[in-house]
């Protein structure tokens, strides 16, 4: 990058806050994503609506690319700048503007971190459910650029249903407002839902409004111990069809329940195939009942050991097990590639037989872990970078997942974004049409193609 | 049309399914809108996908365009075509495909009537909540392609929150299948909710996936009369604010409240300026908590007569009030001008104080009945179309009404869609960046305008 052009982005956010120095460059080269590095050529930490429009007013007229950045929790190299280009951090930009609890909405700046807007709002009574796996370091804006998920999905769904209003900034600097708090609006097309999971290819969050709820009253945390895992898929199953929607309904398999007892010994079985966790909320009357019924169905479906956390201590102990999951299965290997194949929650049983058989057919060690009631699974393979003929069959194994997912009427990202990794999946998922259809709508918002640019497709 | 073109429809969908008749291009030639009628070249029935990608490849070949239609209960001009195309009218496409009661999910075509689905996941045990007040004859088509609200939108929302699949026919006659029945999917754009709401613009549907849910075990029916109209504002504010959620909570304001009852004899009164309909379900024990919050909040503000009916058939003619609002209003006047400004529910109070002031400013006769829990009011302007000045005068208080509503950082339509009707209030409220980004959207599925042109921007 010039340095007369650093020049000017330095007189735009300030010295400090432009980051050129090699050991920056290193940092911001990498995000989550296994097996990608690509440095920046300038990292900036912008201040405000204002600076991120004249940021970009700057970037397009020189037609150097920029990649907006949270906190690098990305698992599909969506955060990472590919050409040596500009990344806009917005670290910042995170205060929380306004709760308003006559409209139930919240309106941040996108670098408030997810869990610190949890703490707001509920310090006041009120909900704001998305609760992705990062939440603690994850931000609001790269949460809604990435449609996040998270462990209370199944019941309340994901961040595009709490998405109300954004403010965009778009590719040449443009300012675009949509949505609001009006909790209806038909006027035109729908772009929050277009921005939100655009991975950054759209346009640049300035402000967020999103939705809260009032929060549920109590929570019943329950854990299940299968010694076979097709029981606890059909327990999956069975939960729903008995019209009992639980917050939270997690699945862990042998691989992930080895290696967390290993890590966390928070007394999970050895000889289980399968842990089911299950939360379910809201009224206490309301929880009581479905406490009773998710029991009796685990019972019937021959779970070996069934407990309900008695207070909230025992509650954190049962979660803990699904929310050390991933750092438990990181610590085996050097590299860790964690999916997130997703099928109809009717297909959980045959989704996790695939997964099992391609990671004995491919000799590679997959533990599955997910958000079984979504039929969100993270088939997680441990594996080690350096060793290119294993990390061959690893991907060989996931495009087998991946064909699988879509063959039930799944998908290949339930949660993580396409970005970089997935890119050469989606035209399987898609088609031919539905590439040309995405193909034209970022040129609608982007038609030089400088906002994260190669992501998607 | 040319004779020649109209043989070649004939030979895809068949000749009685081909309607170029003077009396049925008539009757086609209008929808629900008042004040515009504008009759298509011809209007083809098809019963099946295949048909529907035959008719568009002609059209799009011969540069002919294409409106689909429901059952022309559109009220902003959106089922009608503009410049003597084509009308693709689905009713023949109206098979329940599949319930699937494990994934939770109904698979319909496109001229399913809406209260249809209602009938029959409701005999399972299942719920599909969006209930817009056509509902006996609305088509599910029309539901996505206007993203349809309904009285049950404050707890449940509207129909975006309800479509997971969709197989759309684009203009080219390709074939686009977008979503599905997993229910996290974040591949690519969000396809789907730009189709919702796309007014007929971006595609034709063929199938729709949606999202059921558990039903609810109880509903609780209450009507409050309130002599202030503000004090009406100001409960629905106070009910939200403890925190509860009715599923329905409908105004009706004196105007209308003085023709239901000249109209249906429902029993209510003529000396009150507001009646509040509220509706609170889910499980008995919540319900009569909820109930019992709400008829605290509207004795406390001031309500001169509160009615819990007590059975299923008391329910039924409280609800009557306010689902016969609109054909009570309807009676007056030639013409009604029903509208769907919408705000964030904290300004009710201040919109229907705007509502009023516009109304007498003008002197004109406005009505206004709606989801008050939602910030989407109705006002109604009862009138004649043959009378010129009264219609200028009807438009100047709606102008005014749709500046107040943006300006409280609300919406010009909440659930009606923007059509022909509202095109020139769009710019108002997205801004150039904002219609500049439609207009890009639209060249991506529809580079040559053929599908229902002139709609919207």
């Amino acid at each position: 990058m010039e340095q007369s052009f650093i020049n000017e982005l330095k007189a735009i956010v300030g010295e400090q806050y432009t980051l050129t120095d090699r050991e920056s460059l290193a940092v911001y080269g990498y995000d989550s994503t296994p097996e990608i590095e690509s440095r920046p050529g300038a990292v900036l930490l912008p201040a405000s609506t204002g600076e991120v429009v004249r940021i970009m007013r700057l970037c397009h007229g020189a037609g150097v690319s920029v990649t907006p950045r949270g906190s690098g929790t990305n698992l599909s190299g969506g955060s990472l700048s590919v050409n040596a280009g500009v990344v806009v951090q917005t670290s910042r930009m995170n205060r929380i503007i306004e709760i308003d609890e006559e409209n139930l909405t919240a309106t941040v700046e996108p670098g408030v971190v997810t869990s610190a807007l949890h703490r707001e709002v509920e310090s006041r009574g009120l909900f704001y459910p998305p609760d992705p796996g990062s939440m603690n370091i994850s931000t609001m804006g790269g949460n809604v650029a990435e449609n996040s998920g998270g462990l209370r999905g199944l019941k309340y769904g994901v961040t595009a249903d709490y998405v109300m209003g954004l403010e965009t900034v778009l590719a040449d600097g443009d300012i675009l407002k949509s949505g609001g708090k009006a909790v209806k609006d038909v006027a035109g097309y729908a772009i929050n839902p277009l921005l939100v999971s655009s991975e950054g290819t759209l346009g640049l969050f300035t402000g967020i409004t999103v939705k809260l709820i009032p929060g549920p009253q109590v929570k019943v945390t329950m854990l299940a111990h299968f010694p076979a895992l097709q029981d606890a898929a059909l327990a999956v199953s069975a939960i729903i069809a008995a019209r009992v929607i639980p917050a939270t309904l997690e699945i862990l398999d042998r691989v992930t329940i080895k290696c967390v007892e290993e890590y966390a010994h928070v007394g999970l079985p050895l000889d289980v195939d399968a842990v089911l966790l299950i939360e379910v909320d809201g009224h206490p009357a309301v929880t009581a009942e479905e406490a009773a019924a998710v029991a009796e169905i685990c019972t019937r479906h021959r779970c070996s050991f069934f407990q309900t956390a008695q207070n909230a201590d025992e509650a954190l102990k049962l979660t803990a097990a699904r929310r050390t999951a991933l750092s438990a299965l990181a610590r085996l290997k050097p590299t860790t590639i964690l999916e997130d194949a997703t099928v109809p929650r009717s297909c959980i049983a045959p989704m996790l037989q695939v997964i099992q058989d391609s990671a004995r057919k491919y000799n590679v060690t997959i533990g599955t872990f997910g958000h079984a009631g979504d039929g969100n699974l993270h088939p997680t393979c441990l594996t080690d970078e350096r060793d290119k003929d294993e990390i061959a069959r690893a991907h060989a194994a996931f495009s087998e997942i991946f064909d699988a997912a879509i063959g039930m009427g799944g998908t290949i990202t339930g949660e993580h974004g396409v970005g970089l990794a997935k890119k050469k999946y989606l035209p399987r998922l898609v088609g031919e049409s539905g590439i040309r259809v995405m193909r034209g709508i970022k040129i609608a918002f982007d038609p030089k193609g400088i906002l994260n640019p190669c992501k998607m497709f």
